[in-house]
């Protein structure tokens, strides 16, 4: 079939259903290639899925449900051709953190909000691609989020160690998780705590020890990658064996107990409003941290295949998956690292790989969910702390304490509030400070005043160059846009630079640096502009850009400004300095 | 007394408390000269006083007490020469609204938070001021502040109609204004409503019609424009006189009754930790809102005699001024408009007339409250509501729309949530969306592909000019600063630019405007540098500013660039084409 000639519409649609694109040329071997990697995918993602959902306070079929349907619609409207989506670390404890609000673990309302709180994200990801507003993600600064997800590393680490000393604790924060721990720490269970101390440091040791052993003995780099990654489904039947066998379970090791065998019937959650409100602003949120999260693993893997992935119509591939993790008993999801990245070493060439995995997790909750009954809880903590703890990465705070000193400012609270105040307050802090220093250092920019470079047509700094001046000129070169944050900045400046008996008869504003002027920063210079002409002064502008001129014209600004716009400073300096 | 002679620490002093500088060189002429003002000041806000302590929903003497020892306090602290402070009516709605979620109109409890309210502004301006925080107010834009304004405007004069028409109703947003006055308009009282039109009648035929017959009959301009502003006394004068004839006040006029005389004990107002907390937010605004208002017209009005005011002396001054207020059983004031042109009109030349001022009005407080037994709050309203006219401007609204959407869409924002949804909410809201709109603007700055002007060392648009290109490179100006809002841009911008099958060899950055490269942009240069790398094309800088370039020399940035950093464009072009 011949690109070209594809109809229109068909094109179109097509946009909005990937699938389209790729299920053209779907041929036998890419088919071969995605069922390796489903299979592949799918033994590592029963064990996380069964994790997350007991990070998230939910039931473990939960989990298994978020990562059925989701797949599937990912597989239709995503862009990314090796993404996994379902649930991750974050999104569980975020979810954990707002539904926590509202019920208790455990309770049928806590599960239920759980679904509405992905309904209302997967609605909000699809209102944000419809309407492109996937530039909102922006917001969030590189540093803000390496800060937030070693925050939320530790916080998720510090969540599961109540499950490996086997005692109750509770919590949003590192502080209560601690206090709620040490209350505690004299009911801890030996057997769970010796399940869990031995799958920590098994999964440790084929993370670290196992692929070097498989490379020593003769694996290729790939297969023993793969198979050092099933390392916690190996975890899981050695440690469920045990359990049984010993029947630990009647000596206080938790387990995961009888979990519903088969599918979830398809429903649409019921509508609460006070409910539905109070999850509105956690859903926005977690649909944003997930995005952000998603996009970058998606872009990562594109490029080493130079691929492209579209960012809007991600938002719809992932308010879609959302919606499906809804209406099919699931909660939040997004696109994860590890799997993916799993996924991807498989050889995943197609979404279709994740439609397979959704029927490979499907078979496993129709058929495996009995033999999870003795699976003792302290193995999902272990290998939940062993995959966050590969989260934690402090060396963001190194490096922006080196090179930004405003960026270090939004790490550091970041990380600060995140763990001390949780991860809703301690995110929503991160954006808000970053966007207020950025707006501070707007505030108070870089002014340059600048003299001739004799024999040159260039101006430099006063105070870094050897330069020409005139005592009836004052040139100044603003390295910054003019608007509302330091509108009120340049009348200081310039009024200060003018005392009240002066020779200066010019004030010269170069603007080769400002690329928007605001009303307020207009009003401004109308102001200036007036009190110089008070005191005999003309104010002048030079290498003001084209479209900030544009915009100029079309006001009454330069009808009463008592100077001239200049083309170039130079031009400014012939005509003014006698 | 020889200003250099001062020892350094009377100097240091002096910045904290100006009245040491001015008093120096007080003499009879001055006192004369601020007397006289402080004369007419008096006569002018002895209603104003009355009738904003009203809109505010409190006892009419708190109205004066804000008169008095707040005046006092910004004379000794102050920097501007002719601010007048005391109750205004934006802070005067805004108290309305922060007290009324807290108790309701006429309880103790209600003049109680007020009186917090005014603490909490104080201490708020008095840190702001010792730490220089004064910046915080540029974050409300021009066309916020003046779209906030005539909202306020707008919302005061519906909110005093219940009182000319004399019927009860209640609210803090338009809707509910009007409708709570639909729903009693059968309740009309017709004396009060006479009262009432006639009062607004006779006010705006003051303002319009007295001062050009003044000057028709030989009045110079000055002393006619003061005659005007009596126009209020007049009015009370009158309506409490025919109120007192005919007793009206039994037949349904409301009136002041009575004022507790003399002067209010001081006295520190009660701590309690939830109304505290639950007024902190509304004192912030209240603060920044007031600090804004006071600074613009301080400064409008200094600029006329060539003087100079310190705005964080002046966050002192209006810090000290709230205390005062609420130890003397005021509510939260600011420097006033109207009441300052008087002051200065008037010929006051030092603080000292604002002390004058406070005599006058602690002596309004001991010897006329029994007359103002019988005053109409009818009267007061149609002075409130002849005033705030004047405020409402809505060619903000025709001015942005023509040069700036997204100025226009600010203001447009907070005129319709201040009016729907209340004060706090419109003008919180017009802050965060003017913010978020510059971020979003920024999020996708303008970038041309440039290229050599023949014959020159110039680079413009290839799309504006005719330049020379080679297909090898590709030179792109960036117009905005690199961070974070717009690191994923600048990827996505470069990506699409640079096909995967090209003859460009080069791409080259050219940063003349890029003033700020954060930590997120950085890792997204390093990205790109990456990418490219991988595509066998070099990335180059070019114009890259200094302090810009002293960050990037503290990075390993420049060691893994591939390509190099020139000084010029034109030296990028000389050494990379052919």
């Amino acid at each position: 079939m011949n690109t070209f000639a594809v109809p229109a519409r068909l094109r179109a649609l097509s946009r909005y259903f990937p699938v389209l694109q790729w299920g053209k040329t779907y041929s036998k071997i890419t088919l071969t290639n995605d069922l390796l990697a489903a299979v592949i995918v799918t033994i590592m993602l029963i064990p996380q899925s069964l994790a997350y959902a007991l990070l998230a306070g939910l039931p473990a079929e939960m989990g298994l449900y978020a990562s059925i349907l989701p797949l599937v619609a990912y597989a239709v409207f995503g862009t990314s051709r090796t993404l996994a989506v379902g649930p991750v670390a974050v999104v569980s404890l975020m979810t954990a953190a707002a539904v926590g609000n509202l019920a208790l673990q455990g309770t049928a309302e806590y599960a239920a909000a759980a679904i509405v709180l992905a309904f209302l994200s997967g609605f909000i990801l699809l209102v944000m691609g419809l309407f492109r507003l996937g530039f909102m993600a922006n917001f969030l600064s590189h540093p803000v989020i390496a800060g937030f997800i070693t925050a939320s590393g530790i916080l998720i680490a510090t969540s599961q160690l109540k499950n490996i000393l086997g005692v109750p604790a509770e919590g949003h924060t590192l502080i209560e998780f601690i206090s709620s721990l040490i209350r505690h720490i004299s009911e801890t269970n030996f057997f769970t705590l010796i399940i869990g101390l031995t799958t920590v440091a098994f999964l440790f040791w084929v993370r670290k020890g196992l692929k070097p052993l498989l490379l020593k003995v003769g694996f290729q780099p790939r297969p023993a990658d793969l198979i050092a990654k099933t390392g916690p489904i190996a975890a899981i039947v050695l440690t469920t064996g045990v359990t049984w066998l010993f029947a630990l379970n009647s000596k206080g090791v938790a387990i995961v107990g009888s979990i519903p065998r088969g599918l979830p019937k398809p429903m649409l959650p019921k509508f609460d409003f006070d409910i539905w409100t109070s999850l509105i602003g956690s859903a926005i949120l977690i649909s944003i941290i997930g995005f952000v999260e998603s996009v970058s693993v998606a872009q990562t893997l594109a490029a080493k295949r130079r691929q492209r992935i579209e960012p809007d119509q991600e938002l719809i591939g992932l308010g879609a998956s959302n919606i499906a993790a809804a209406v099919s008993g699931g909660y939040p999801v997004t696109g994860g690292f590890a799997r993916s990245v799993v996924n991807f070493d498989a050889g995943a060439e197609t979404p279709a790989a994740g439609a397979f995995t959704a029927i490979g997790i499907a078979a496993a909750a129709i058929y495996l969910t009995p033999l999870l009954y003795f699976l003792p809880k302290a193995t999902l903590s272990a290998t939940i702390i062993v995959a966050v703890l590969s989260l934690v990465d402090f060396s963001i705070l190194k490096r922006t304490w080196y090179y930004s000193k405003a960026d270090f400012a939004s790490v550091a609270a970041t990380i600060i509030l995140t763990l001390t105040l949780g991860v809703e307050f301690g995110v929503s802090a991160g954006v808000g400070i970053s966007i207020l220093l950025y707006m501070y250092r707007s505030s108070q920019p870089h002014v340059a005043e600048v003299g001739l470079v004799p024999g040159s047509e260039h101006f430099r700094n006063i105070n870094r160059h050897k330069v020409e001046t005139d005592p009836s000129m004052v040139s100044l070169r603003i390295d910054e846009n003019l608007f509302f944050a330091n509108a009120r900045f340049l009348e200081d400046l310039i009024l200060n630079r003018v005392p009240v008996e002066t020779k200066i008869k010019h004030v010269v504003l170069m603007c080769s640096a400002v690329n928007i002027i605001d009303t307020s920063a207009l009003e401004s210079l109308e102001a200036i502009n007036h009190r110089l002409d008070y005191m005999g002064i003309k104010l002048h502008l030079s290498e003001v850009k084209g479209p900030v001129m544009d915009k100029l014209q079309s006001t009454d600004f330069l009808d009463g400004l008592t100077g001239q716009v200049f083309l170039s400073q130079f031009d400014a300096h012939q005509a003014l300095v006698p």
